[in-house]
């Protein structure tokens, strides 16, 4: 059995993961999920029965991974070798803007998609990201001045951040700035971006086509 | 100087921080973040002008850490003397329902109080969250059957999981349920926990009476 079985439909946020699982050097066995028909070894592993969630079969035991950014930031941390996790001087720039790319980010676009952009403080407060354009703006400043999120050096953020990125710039949910392309192109380029994406790409080719 | 530096205001998600802080044993200096006036050396760390906001003053140089749950997971990891990281059985747990909260539980409670509960699966899978009670079943289904996110252990995931739990029972946003409720006893035990409570209540109780 492979060391960890993966979860995901090639049309959903599993795309994100299968690139982490290739950048990480991962032996993953994939499980494709069909929407109209869970299979029940999914469903208890977990409830909600979203996609991408993965299995670990760890020597002490099965565990289960959901979330896509938490999913990431597990891979790292399982397979230090990838050389994907932090260092101690990059630590805060990681995890600061993985959980601004999965909380806030995430947070302005679903907003702004449902027509809700707030404007008042109160609701500025409430809502936590603050408001859209605020909240790309951070986003922008910092890509404006660092090649990768911590810094010069790709890490498993960049996994999560730039399949943000790189999916707001496709559909459309993100405006198409410079820092933003650069940032997304550099992400493209990784042989896991694209190892993923193959796998992907063939797997919608084929659901399309039967 | 300490070797932190707390931006915050005592009604804001800075409580959780705050808590962390104290969970963690970590020296630091609370600037206090007036909504209206906000001093340009924070800004400079947090152009979102977001509190909560760290500076970790650290050996190697200041480093800026924005987001609730990205600081306790910081703090976490450069104080591991106060036991508060998961071990190896306890990583998956620890990241997968620390990114939940931040993320799915987020989304849910603010979509729910802007009126938007997703029903076509379309809808969910755009979310993310899925929809409200789904994403409530999902964590309530955990903590019916664990004291702590990781179990049997207290971790810095229960600092922010516990923050969500204990301030969706207090405003009403997350309904009474026994899970929740015993769960958020638990935290509300700690001492970590009374003695931020206690700092922050002093300081709103202070800024009422100006």
């Amino acid at each position: 059995m492979a060391q960890f079985t993966f979860f995901t439909n090639p049309m959903s946020r599993g795309q994100i993961v299968r690139w982490a699982l290739h950048e990480a050097g991962a032996d993953y066995d994939a499980m494709l999920i069909d929407w109209q028909d869970k299979p029940a070894v999914f469903l208890e592993c977990n409830p909600m029965g979203k996609v991408p969630t993965i299995i670990h079969h760890a020597p002490f035991g099965d565990r289960v991974v959901t979330e896509a950014a938490a999913i990431c930031a597990y891979l790292a941390e399982v397979l230090p070798q990838a050389g994907l996790l932090p260092d101690d001087a990059e630590r805060a720039d990681y995890l600061r803007w993985l959980f601004f790319a999965a909380g806030p980010l995430e947070q302005a676009i679903l907003a702004k998609h449902l027509g809700f952009d707030p404007q008042e403080p109160r609701q500025q407060m409430m809502a936590g990201f603050g408001s859209y354009e605020r909240t790309l703006a951070a986003l922008e400043g910092h890509l404006e001045h660092n090649t990768y999120v911590c810094g010069n050096r790709f890490t498993m953020a960049d996994v999560y951040v730039g399949s943000q990125v790189d999916w707001g710039l496709t559909f459309g949910t993100l405006p198409d700035r410079p820092a933003f392309a650069a940032y997304a192109e550099r992400c493209r380029s990784r042989d896991a971006y694209k190892a993923g994406k193959a796998i992907d790409n063939a797997l919608i080719e084929r659901m399309q086509a039967s």
